[in-house]
């Protein structure tokens, strides 16, 4: 684990609740291990494009993958700035007034430009990728054949420039708020429901250890069931 | 509820994996009101920018609102196109290759341009706001004071040009796939914990109705307690 703290720059200085701008890389770790989903920003001729991704944190960077096919990710392949958010919320925040009234936050956008993944280390991202969100599970189904590979484009991204914020506790206080106003937080957070079996399954076909650790890690240890 | 379809434009078109594009707008409704934090893009000087934000959709538009001091934001109300995008991720689909392993998701990216909410629309719009993260909390709290208001941007974009993107199931079949590997989905959802009082709260205030109503919201019922 890096001690380095996460650089200011122009693009991550958080200007407003600058008490919210954390710069501990074990933070940003955390959130980012923590998601499913990332929200990718690029321009496409001076207008903004979003999309959805899965992706995983590896070591100091962030992989992204996706279709050949897919028109936004060749653009972030050939060069194109990306911006790249995961966000969790994880609590509603009930304050004695509408404006006080927040959410729990934990949120880090990472900016800079991917590299396309090439040759050997293709199939350690792509694994990377995969036990991110099922850990394991590459040891128990049928790996990626070549064609496979062929239509899959992995991309690096350098967790260099972030910007990382994070709200959590209580409502502010407020003078002169009112104490029999129920005030406080409802926690938020993920939780996976039962198993729903393929059609096609055998009976008697155990939960693999790739699940079990999948939920492990999507859902804290205090709702896992 | 309008029956009126999406329309399909250069930006929302679905080139890849087509069957997935959704145009019914009560599933573009379900996933806005389903969910608690967009993401904004922008291009500030041809980079992409990224935000997540509290939002509310209210009728055919959706609401936004930050500090007037936030420079993002600003530069959002002075008409910069922006991208905003809603994604839920319902569930992981183990397949029986790591190819086929998908998410089960539904998202949506509104594109266009947000003009400031002014005048005496702003007060219903931050209700519209509070109601969709806390419904009814406006009743039971102190409202925004002049200067406030004066602090808090309202934007609303139309949803006009709207992409939505559905995958649901099972693992897609394969031949030859072997029926006695686990295949199947993993589904995942939002929960709440329980509610963490502020350390002012009087004895014995009950729960809010605001609070059981957003654990109602924000919770599918087979997963409320």
């Amino acid at each position: 684990m890096t001690t380095e703290l996460l650089p200011v720059t122009k693009r991550t200085r958080v200007h407003r609740l600058r008490e919210r701008q954390v710069r501990d890389r074990a933070v940003l770790y955390e959130i980012l291990d923590g998601g499913l989903v990332a929200h990718v920003a690029l321009c496409v001729e001076g207008e903004p494009m979003l999309l959805p991704v899965a992706y995983a944190r590896d070591g100091d960077r962030l992989l992204l993958h996706g279709s050949t096919a897919a028109g936004l990710l060749r653009a972030v392949a050939g060069g194109a700035p990306i911006a790249v958010a995961v966000t969790h919320v994880d609590g509603l925040v009930f304050a004695r007034s509408i404006f006080d009234s927040s959410m729990n936050y934990r949120s880090a956008v990472v900016f800079g430009t991917a590299r396309v993944v090439e040759g050997d280390e293709r199939v350690t991202a792509l694994r990377a990728l995969s036990d991110h969100l099922m850990p394991g599970r590459w040891d128990e189904v049928r790996p990626p054949t070549a064609r496979e590979l062929a239509a899959t484009l992995v991309l690096a991204l350098p967790l260099d420039e972030v910007s990382v914020k994070v709200r959590t506790g209580g409502p502010s206080a407020e003078e002169a708020a009112d104490p029999a106003i129920w005030a406080g937080v409802l926690p938020l957070r993920a939780h996976t429901g039962e198993p729903l079996p393929a059609d096609d399954l055998s009976p008697d076909v155990p939960l693999p250890d790739s699940l079990r650790a999948a939920r492990r890690r999507h859902v804290p240890a205090t709702t896992a069931d």
